[in-house]
């Protein structure tokens, strides 16, 4: 596979194409950047660390059935990946609330759903990225009906596998964030971005010690120590 | 039936006991609110018209096989329901796109979605009325998976036969607000509130008239005239 141009040069990631029209190459810099962009700050082995462990989870869904854009591990910082057409949705499933539900809902942070919840969101910077219902995002034109419904199905599914993944490594996922392409060579739905401690809310499950961005947004330290830590425990976990 | 004391007394409405613990009677004031009561004013005649309107509305509902918790008219301001336990939600099904809706999906006025739209709000002024999905809305315990199925199909069918009878009488439902509750009596899930212009978008189908509340919040004239008109139209339409 030979890298190319660079096609997208986002925040935390630069996606290069590739001699095959089907494929792509995504960087993962060190950039860490929060609350739509007001915060930043660079932190040296976090792209390193969070392109090991999307690399592993994504590798885990695709071994249990659901279908990622992962193909396999392009370098140290690096992996190649299916190339997509992105849908503008973002999808969080939540086993327990947390962030900006506690303030639209007026409970406690923490509260446990009967089952997760997931909530929609349309990936619009201009607008904010607001919450949605699935009649939106089919009115905005991202989506069909059949594809929402399979969204939402995955969405679960996913949710449920990684929970499990991170318990069997003493890690508590409070929720994650999912979002979705088609891939361009098939048109087949399947899940697009990264799976890092930037895009799950994670808890050590006995210390209760933030695993995750959250470090970074409320000045916490250690931010890349903790996600070696994330990393170390689920290696181990799997072995 | 006899009236009894006040057991509720709000913006626009007031609510009284009657001897039969199952039964209320709704008065309609003349007050009309906006902006969550920032802006208020006392159109004479209000009360009446929206009291005729609302009764004529939730009867066709009824006679169409959907419950509400109307039973008939009680004077000119009033009408006699069925007493329930208010469930905080707010649905609104949308035939067009209006209203704040236009600023979150950031799409034109008037869009016309190939179904109609549902959205749920969760009624609690101190969190700004927000938008909320169904999970949610069990997550708040304000509805079991059960109910939210049934509000949802309730929700689709009401709108469906107000179209018809608003397109009957030349007027177009761009959308309609609605309000569930659990009737005192027996639990069943019923249609509760009033279907007035101050809870639907209406608009004439020949001169494109407002024919609603947006007279009231825009700062235009003939704000009971309108819905006067409405009533006309309904009542010409039905004979």
């Amino acid at each position: 596979m030979e890298k190319r141009d660079v096609i997208f040069n986002g925040r935390e990631k630069r996606v290069f194409a590739t001699d095959d029209p089907g494929r792509i190459i995504i960087h993962f810099k060190d950039v860490t950047m929060g609350y739509n962009s007001i915060k930043k700050a660079v932190f040296k082995g976090k792209g390193e660390i969070n392109n090991r462990i999307s690399a592993m989870l994504l590798n885990i869904l695709n071994e249990n059935g659901i279908k990622t854009h992962f193909i396999e591990l392009a370098g140290e910082k690096e992996m190649l990946c299916r190339k997509i057409e992105v849908i503008p949705l973002e999808l969080i499933v939540r086993n327990k609330i947390a962030g900006s539900l506690v303030q639209r809902l007026g409970i406690p942070e923490g509260t446990v759903p009967s089952e997760p919840i997931v909530d929609m969101h349309f990936n619009n910077e201009e607008l904010g990225d607001p919450m949605i219902n699935g009649h939106h995002a089919i009115l905005l034109g991202l989506v069909n009906r059949e594809e929402l419904d399979m969204i939402y199905k995955v969405a679960r599914q996913t949710n449920d596998i990684l929970l499990k993944v991170f318990a069997k490594a003493g890690i508590d996922m409070i929720d994650v964030k999912l979002e979705f392409g088609r891939a361009v060579d098939n048109g087949e739905l399947i899940i697009s971005d990264e799976i890092t401690p930037d895009t799950c809310r994670l808890c050590d499950m006995k210390t209760g010690n933030i695993l995750d961005k959250r470090r970074f947004l409320k000045d916490l330290s250690d931010v890349v120590a903790s996600y070696r830590e994330v990393y170390a425990k689920l290696s181990g976990s799997l072995n």
